[in-house]
């Protein structure tokens, strides 16, 4: 897993070999299996994951019903930003959509390596900078495009949506009747 | 302006009175007047406002409508973050749905006050975070509650959509039509 991490650090975020090493230091390798809790509602998330490989779900519990928030997938970092800063329970799941293996910092090794190489916080700024803009990106394609528009919008960004993610979890995040999504890809697809 | 910003950056974030007078130093007044621009659409986002009073709309012109993404009131900052970090033109307008007074500050001396004051990157961050979590509720909400339980959270949430934001704006930022909004509020009001 470390080389697939040692390349994303240099590659997308110009870490020196130097800056590179005290930072893998504090990352911890892990399996999940498909359907393991990365986080569950409830709990207070007190670290943050890098996906080397796998998908995971963010969904609500409402009335026994999973109400999709989003996805992660290769290469994307998974925590509950709320519950982190915060100190407060996760309303949230984070749960894995497939066996996952993962390299996990703790919120308390995440603050000592930041002070160790100040560019590990810059990094996280433009993670969160990500993150933000592509939230405000979907809440707009949700507040004025019709469904239709949306999963045309969301598919070509994001191929892995059709190709890895059941059907019920795609309706539920594009906030749609996943009837509504069969008459969609039978139009579309 | 300045004694609220003061007091903002003192009891908000505990900067003391050393780390407030250089910070201070690198804003400048300004006063707009409602329907004046903050950004338009095309145009790279060098700048970040705090607004001291009165109120923004975020939208973007589709088709000859205004569509609106969001609102800023009173100690919100206001920018275009994915314009601002890529320095892309903006695809958003921001404009004064108010008479405004706010404290603005470049890009070039943003990054010139953070590397004097340190806490100026935690506030940035803080702040960038709070957006974040407040973007991903709304998300949520728009996926997976009608538009009356939208409603109702919203209004409880922020006060001001009701008594500042005319109808019209308030049901597109809702994603909802004119009339479905009238229909709900005079069912709850």
């Amino acid at each position: 897993m470390i080389p697939v991490f040692t390349h994303y650090l240099i590659d997308r975020f110009d870490f020196t070999t130097e800056e590179v090493n005290p930072v893998i230091d504090y990352f911890k390798e892990e399996r999940l299996n498909k359907g393991d809790y990365l986080l569950r509602e409830g709990e207070v998330c007190k670290s943050i994951a890098f996906l080397i490989e796998g998908a995971f779900i963010y969904f609500e519990n409402v009335e026994g019903e999973e109400k999709v928030l989003d996805f992660a997938f290769e290469h994307d970092w998974a925590s509950q930003i709320n519950s982190m800063i915060n100190v407060v329970p996760s309303a949230l799941n984070i749960r894995a959509l497939e066996d996952c293996q993962i390299l996990r910092i703790s919120v308390t090794d995440l603050e000592i390596v930041k002070a160790k190489i100040p560019k590990v916080s810059i990094l996280q700024a433009r993670i969160l900078e990500a993150h933000y803009v592509k939230a405000n990106t979907r809440l707009f394609n949700m507040a004025h495009l019709s469904a239709k528009e949306r999963y045309k919008k969301e598919v070509i960004e994001t191929p892995e949506l059709l190709q890895r993610v059941p059907q019920y979890y795609l309706a539920s995040y594009l906030g749609i009747k996943p009837q509504s999504l069969s008459r969609i890809r039978a139009e579309n697809d």
